[in-house]
């Protein structure tokens, strides 16, 4: 084993490596190119557009009537008409005709009275230039109608040709090429999902960076997939460095790792100019130039690699085409709980954000950077600083949006305990109505009350059993939320029992095998419905937890106990049948338990909530969760409790 | 001529030809088609995308280092470190690498004491699971990961791959067919500028209309021009309705005029459900069907042509694909004028907004809905509603973004008096600095003076005379602006003068000929420099302005005092050498005046007003200026006046 490691020689700030960045190619500029304003839209002018015709060329009629020298209608009244003569000194126009010579004004039809085909009455005057376009109204020719650096939208299109540009010198996009690296990587279109081994990891990188090269107004190519081989990357990287791309992007192999060979691959080809940013995700990050190209060393894990790409790569591609910036929409939020963060790093945390009446609330995701999906249900980004220890819960900072605010606010929070069913309402009540979306965070049935009670969701799930009557959620409520309106529904009823592996073959029959057969465990987190569940269990088998081996040990979901004895870990845990039923494992059932929505007042009479309380109620909505298994849908939509 | 109309048999409000709309159309849906993953980015998922396999799919090592597990190291201590043995009970893993069999942690390289090949000491124990990614840690196979209705954006490709999801189902594309119908239109590519006649049009509304069907998600193709002929459009529609489109645009003709053909030619092939809507601009708008098909009749003014298509057949095209809507910023804005409205009316307004001290600062555009412009120089549009008479200033009002807010946020707001040497800074400065645009709008030399007042731009244009002492704008500022502190630095000296007709065929030589040779004159508007000079002129020469014919007609620019003299409408008007120039025309110098910037001091220390001042002193804007014609730059950048 080769234990030798590259260190980050000097760690830069995002703004100090941006600064080295953009110096170090502030001269390049992509060609520039003439082609048809039909064909420009989204392209950036590399000169300004000057009008070369007016627009209208030419006095023009504003409304359909009798054109006329306003002057042979001065004196005109109700009392003494003036007749003119049409094809004499009045002439008939439509909306957009040019105007007769010696006219100036429209009179319009329905200020007319005709009286025949050689006779017009009118009984009022009208001033020079009414109803009249004038000329150049619109773009007088020489007018600058787009400054350079303007990118072309569907609206520019009318104002170019209006103004007689048919052809624009815009800047070509930049082309980037894009070198995933890795030997555990397996391209797409070369497996068979059934045939993936461990260790196998699907490559996706290069398809996300070459959609982001897009978004920042540049075509790419994707390399074929290299193995961690130093001399083949070397090799690969030189001759690409030779051909006509505008930029190289190694993803993979970044970091100071003994097999991470993008900085020995620049170094000897070219120059290492930044290793190291002080953010998160993103750190192991690196840019330089093999002869006069841009190069950068991209992370691989998914999330590092697009914040990565985003501050520095994205950046430099629209400098090439001298643009700004792309568009970003800021927002104020206020995150639901405190937020830590390290000094010393600027941290791009990805959140989730309700609009809950009237404010919007972020509540944080996952931080690992190798997790994709923490950006893809993220609705928005907050920067932490680096010279800052964290957010406290109800300060208010800024978030970039990821989804259009619009979304954002027809959203139904959801958040509390989990449930599979919550994902099939979500798609359910999006195929009758389109606009709405669920949006559903997983705390345990406490942390839902709590967000209830500081009014950080439309709603939220529960299944907490109160031991002393087996009743659930109601004197929870009683005792959680006491001043609070709200009302119970009913979502499922639903089977809890013991997740084991494919066969059983540890013939686990109920929770008291746990001890005997001296099982290992997965546990839930403290304040779920499935640990007060489990807990109230043991009690009435008089087992201690600390008879139960990985008792300590938690996770957030049912999913996420199903993959625990899916991968071996453990050999069982506590969990919904549907979880079991998703991975292909087993099931022993031990209670049939209710699952409901506790939903403020507030919100109940909202009509997104009614919306999705009906669709609760439809039977093709009931249908679906029968057929995930583990589901009784007896009491779907019953009011447990009125406000 | 043939005088029948058509008439507006029952005007709808938005609201209720929207829903007559999308009731008629509701089961319109475009085919779902099944596409590669890596081509799906802004595509509508059909189905909701559920992962096939988890990511990672094994336990993985999260940092270079030793993997073992972790029970072996409970007790190490910095005083009694514990021997692990490679290859033996502890094993070398890169990150990424499967976790080995028999172990659940990673020790970090940093954390390592390593002997030699055989024996590594550490000084501390390990808990399990530590720096290890879990297998489904990202995605857990059975995951809900899009629901439908999701558009795939760069992030989802990587979540999809990640997922095993390498083929999607979504929406097709609706392709719409425009027909573009107007005796006067000519296509751009089929004609020679300067051959262009009086009354020909540029015909530009299918290209926009065709940008917005991308916009709104579609594919377009454009059918060739028709004139305004009932039979031939008519028979046109009929063929392009027995096609596969999913939606006809025919554009023009749909208002109520005796050759607006739109509404016989649907009626007699299918039924007009709605024609007229209460909107401005957009009024002359119809829908309707023909067989199974929506056909749209969009007016031919440019800003009515959008404004039909984005409230009307852009949000069915997003309904066909089962989308909600497209993204909208909106943000509020505070009118700097107060804003009239006709009750009964929706209207559009197009508005510039600059930010201006924190706050955003509105100025309405002209607002004709035959010009394009407004809308391409708006960064925004109000919607004054139906029962609303207008808006005061000061009142805070909602606008929809057509610019991003950063752009708006590095925009210089220039008002007051126009001069061309703007337009020439605004590109200079982009060459530049891409990043600072400058926004200029046209009030005159005493409104750039209000405006200052009131707060609402970073710097004023004005070359106000003072006929006491011949100076220019300091006498004003003392009088009007008392208590602002203010900089005054010079742009530009410039000639002001008659223009007139090429060759000067009445042989103008000042303004004393206005009178002596009857000649018909356009002033310009009351408080701007350029008027305030000709009074100044008129009573130096004993004029009295009954003894101007025209005096009382005004133009807001000089380019529009030019065209006005280019088109015959008058033999004169007064304004400076560079708008004659550019079109053509001749000029009789009458004098030389001073054109300076005034700017607060709270908006002279910020850094883009100091990149303006510099790019001003820049001896290449000097140069540009002068090849303008009818410039000098002796003064430029000078210190008239400090704060």
């Amino acid at each position: 084993m080769n234990t030798k490691r590259n260190v980050y020689l000097d760690m830069k700030s995002i703004e100090e490596a941006q600064k080295i960045l953009f110096d170090l190619f502030s001269s390049h500029v992509t060609q520039v190119e003439t082609i048809k304003v039909v064909e420009a839209k989204g392209k950036i002018l590399a000169k300004p557009s000057i009008a070369k015709i007016s627009s209208p060329n030419f006095h023009a009629a504003a409304m359909d009537g009798i054109a006329v020298d306003a002057m042979i209608t001065f004196g005109a009244l109700p009392d003494s008409p003036i007749t003119i003569l049409p094809n004499k000194n009045a002439f008939w126009v439509n909306t957009g005709h040019v105007l007769p010579e010696g006219t100036n004004a429209v009179i319009m039809i329905e200020n007319l009275n005709i009286i025949d085909d050689s006779a017009v009455e009118i009984e009022a005057p009208v001033f020079p230039w009414q109803h009249v376009r004038k000329m150049g109204e619109d773009i007088v020719a020489t007018k600058l109608l787009f400054p350079r650096g303007h990118k072309v939208n569907s609206y520019s299109l009318g104002a170019l040709l209006s103004g007689g540009i048919f052809e624009v010198e815009v800047y070509k996009k930049p082309k980037v090429l894009i070198i995933p690296t890795g030997s555990e990587l397996k391209q797409w279109d070369e497996i068979e999902i059934d045939q993936l081994k461990p260790g196998d990891v699907v490559e996706s990188n290069s398809s996300v960076i070459g959609g982001l090269c897009e978004d920042f107004g540049a075509n790419f190519e994707i390399h074929p997939m290299l193995k961690d081989d130093l001399e083949n990357i070397k090799n690969s990287v030189k001759k690409a460095a030779e051909l006509d791309y505008d930029m190289i992007c190694i993803i993979g192999g970044s970091s100071a790792g003994s097999e991470d060979f993008a900085k020995p691959v620049i170094s000897s080809l070219g120059k290492v100019y930044v290793h190291g940013i002080t953010m998160m995700p993103g750190k192991p990050m690196m840019f330089g130039k093999i002869g006069d190209k841009p190069i950068f060393g991209i992370p691989g894990y998914p999330v590092s690699a697009i914040v990565a790409f985003e501050q520095f790569a994205g950046p430099l591609l629209l400098k090439m085409q001298r643009y700004g910036k792309i568009d970003e929409v800021i927002v104020p939020v206020i995150p639901a709980r405190k937020i830590a963060s390290k000094l010393g790093q600027e941290e791009f945390l990805r959140v989730k954000i309700g609009s809950v009446d009237g404010k919007l609330i972020s509540s944080q995701l996952p931080r690992g950077s190798g997790s994709i999906t923490t950006l893809t249900e993220a609705d928005g980004i907050i920067r932490i600083p680096r010279n800052i220890e964290g957010i406290s819960e109800n300060e208010q900072v800024n978030a970039k949006l990821l989804r259009p605010l619009s979304d954002i606010q027809n959203t139904i929070v959801v958040t509390g305990s989990h449930d599979n069913t919550i994902d099939l309402l979500a798609d359910q009540i999006r195929r009758v109505n389109g606009d709405i979306g669920i949006s559903s965070s997983h705390v345990g049935s406490m942390g839902g009350l709590m967000a209830i009670k500081k009014g950080a969701c439309h709603m939220a799930g529960a299944h907490l059993l109160d031991p002393e009557d087996g009743s659930y959620n109601i004197s929870y409520i009683h005792k959680y939320l006491p001043e609070h309106k709200v009302w119970v529904i009913n979502l499922v009823m639903r089977d809890q029992g013991l997740i084991v592996p494919k066969g059983n073959p540890k013939q686990i029959k109920g929770i008291e095998d746990l001890k005997e057969k001296d099982l290992s465990f997965i546990n839930r987190q403290p304040g779920s419905g499935t640990r007060i569940l489990f807990d109230y269990k043991l009690k009435t088998l008089g087992l201690s937890t600390s008879q139960i081996k990985g008792y300590e040990n938690d996770e957030y979901t049912h999913m996420s106990v199903a993959v625990s004895v899916l991968s071996g870990r453990v050999d069982t845990g506590l969990g919904i049948q549907a979880a079991a039923q998703a991975l292909n494992l087993d099931f022993v059932p031990i209670v049939t338990e209710e699952y409901d929505l506790i939903i403020p007042d507030i919100f109940y009479q909202t009509s997104n909530v009614q919306q999705l309380l009906e669709t609760i109620n439809t039977s093709d909505f009931k249908q679906r969760v029968e057929n995930l298994g583990g589901y009784s849908t007896k009491n779907t939509g019953k009011i447990i409790m009125e406000s």
